[in-house]
This record gives structure tokens, sequence and C-alpha cells, in this order.
């Protein structure tokens, strides 16, 4: 990795993009780890080797950098917005594989993360994650057989996925954060299947 | 509410069960919000409105205070024990009904949650909700056909459970967090049944 300079000035547009990067990893840490109110933009700034100024110039404040820190890339709403496309009788796999690949991805991964991290601190970061689980998970969903119907299937499917998502990248509890891709498909698809179009009593 | 003393001197035996119960709701409260390396034992004497130096009488250190505002009781453990010792066929609804309860109990919950708080924060926080998990869920567990079955299928079972548990009790995502029990039983247990003795690919 090339040496990089202590505080770097605002620079010229492709320098932006790795310089507001550096900046949302190190948001992203430091939301995790302390919380909304724990959080200070001096602290985000030394954790990207930047000048404080420069995370206000990018960003404006302690709220749009935990909103841009905690937003998926378009890149992914795109993918959910997909997957939700899939033939229903294959929807329960094709969830599960969505949702392994976004935890692997570099981009995507790191925000999930945070989301589900800073949501443990305070009010106000769990309205976020509601708002991605919402986006994502429930409001995407045309399960069901009616409005009740589908908020409560696509609750369920949000229940077996961030348990999931918890205990394999979050928590790393074994023999789950181990098992691969397939050996979970196999195993969880069939649970996930039965949310969307199983009889749920 | 009665009002309570600014600063009580350690007292008779009955005292220092109402004092320590009350430093252990501050602590769970702290650890949860700030992490282990956010909360001090300042922070928690003045959440449980008493001398810093009770809470080091009772406790000993910030580790012990973790260790005792983290650990279930007793008598969680004992219920666990004897859930795990349900009749197969039935398991998937006993092992559900007692997370709801146990969520639900004023003394068991407020661990619950402190545990999956606490555990966003640190590495040394998470390795105790892995123990927990491991020694609620995983470890007292019997499912299976040998060692490596047993414990997949506990973590599956695991993934579950915890996954409703942080979207009902803890994220508050509707709709599962009003749905009623017995909704959540209808809809989940057969799921979690078949991570007991279905067939898993």
């Amino acid at each position: 990795m090339p040496r990089r300079p202590t505080k770097p000035p605002p620079g010229p547009r492709d320098e932006k993009g790795v310089l507001s990067a550096r900046i949302l990893g190190a948001a992203r840490e430091e939301f995790a780890q302390h919380g909304w109110a724990g959080t200070t933009i001096r602290a985000v700034a030394r954790g990207a080797d930047v000048d404080p100024a420069l995370v206000y110039h990018y960003f404006g404040s302690k709220e749009a950098l935990l909103d841009a820190a905690t937003t998926p890339p378009q890149r992914w709403l795109e993918s959910v917005a997909a997957t939700w496309a899939t033939p229903v009788e294959r929807l329960g796999e094709a969830l599960l594989r969505l949702m392994l690949g976004a935890w692997a991805d570099d981009e995507i991964g790191p925000v999930l993360r945070a989301v589900l991290l800073t949501a443990a601190h305070d009010e106000t970061t769990r309205e976020k994650l509601r708002r991605v689980v919402e986006g994502s998970l429930i409001g995407a969903s045309h399960v069901g057989t009616d409005g009740t119907d589908r908020v409560k299937r696509s609750g369920l499917i949000s229940s077996q996925i961030m348990g999931l998502a918890m205990m394999r990248f979050v928590w790393k509890v074994e023999p789950v954060a181990s098992m691969t891709d397939d050996e979970l498909v196999a195993a969880i698809a069939p649970n996930l299947q039965r949310y969307i179009d199983g009889d749920l009593g």
C-alpha cells in the first residue's frame, strides 16, 4: 500500500473519491464501535488520516456522515429488487444467496455490518436499521396473499436472514461462521421458502 | 417509587441485594450503550445512584461487574436444561416458548438484552455472547445423529432464535415486534423443528 499523506488537502475529482471512501470506512468503524453519541468527527478524521475540516467539507455534518456511512450503495438496492423478482418457488434460495454475497462484497459488506453494529447503541441508529430492513426485506417483498400476510411473511424471512447474518458475520459463532455457503443454502433455504409460500398456521 | 438516598452506605443483608441489583441494572445499561471500553465504574455508580466505592466493594473490578451483569441467572440455565429434555417432536415449539418467556421475564430479559447489545461493541464482549449461545443453545442440545450434526443443527436453531430476538426485542422491527406469541409459534416452530429433526440436505 502506498504511503498516505498525513493531511491531504481537498484534491481533484479522483482523489475526492479515494478520500471520501477512506472517511466513510473510518466512520463505519467509529459508529459501529462507539455509537452515534460516542463518535466525533475528530475521531473519524484521525481514523481516516485526514483533517477534520475535510470531513466537514465532504459530508457537511455528523448526521450526514452517519447517513452516508450506513446507506447501502444503489447497486445493492438494485440487486435486492432483482432478487425479489425471482420466481416465487426459488425465492428462498435466491434471497439467501443475495445475503451471503452481499456480506462477502467489499463495498456492501462493511455497510451492512455498520448498520447492524451501530443499531446496538441507540434509538436513532436503530431507526436506520429498521429502514434498511424494511426497504430491503419487508417493503420490497411481494409474497403472501394480502398486505398483512405480506409484511408478516417478510418479517419472518428477515428474522432468519438477520439471525444468520449476526451469527455468521458479526458474532462469528461456530459452526455457523465456518459452514460453506452451499451447506447453509441446503439447510436454510427450505425454511425461508416456507415463510414465502408455506402454511404459517 | 420511593425516593432513594443519594449515596447509601453498604447496608444489612437485605439492602445489599437491593443495591447490587440496582448496580447490575445500571451496569447493563452502560455496557449495552457504551461497550466494554466506554463504560466506567463511575458512570455505573452514577446510574445506580450509589458511591463508586460501593460498586468496587460488591463486585471487585470492572471485569467482574461485566461478568455479573451478563451472566444469566441459574434459574435460566435450569429452564434451558429442562427444555432440552422435551420430547424431540415438540422441541421446536418448546425452545421458542422458552425464548419468548425469557425475554418477557423481569430478571432474565434484561440480561439477554445486555448480552446481545454489549456484544456489538468489541471482541471481548462478543466472546461472552458466544459462550451464552453455546451454553444455552448449542452445548446443551442433543439433537442430531453425531457431534458434527448436533452442533450444526444447534447453530441453525440459534440463527433463527437469535434473529427473532433481535427483530422483536432489540431492534423492534414491525410486524415481528407486535405479533402475538401464538402467531410466532405457529409460524416459526415448524422451521425450528426442521432444524431439529428434518433433512438438511
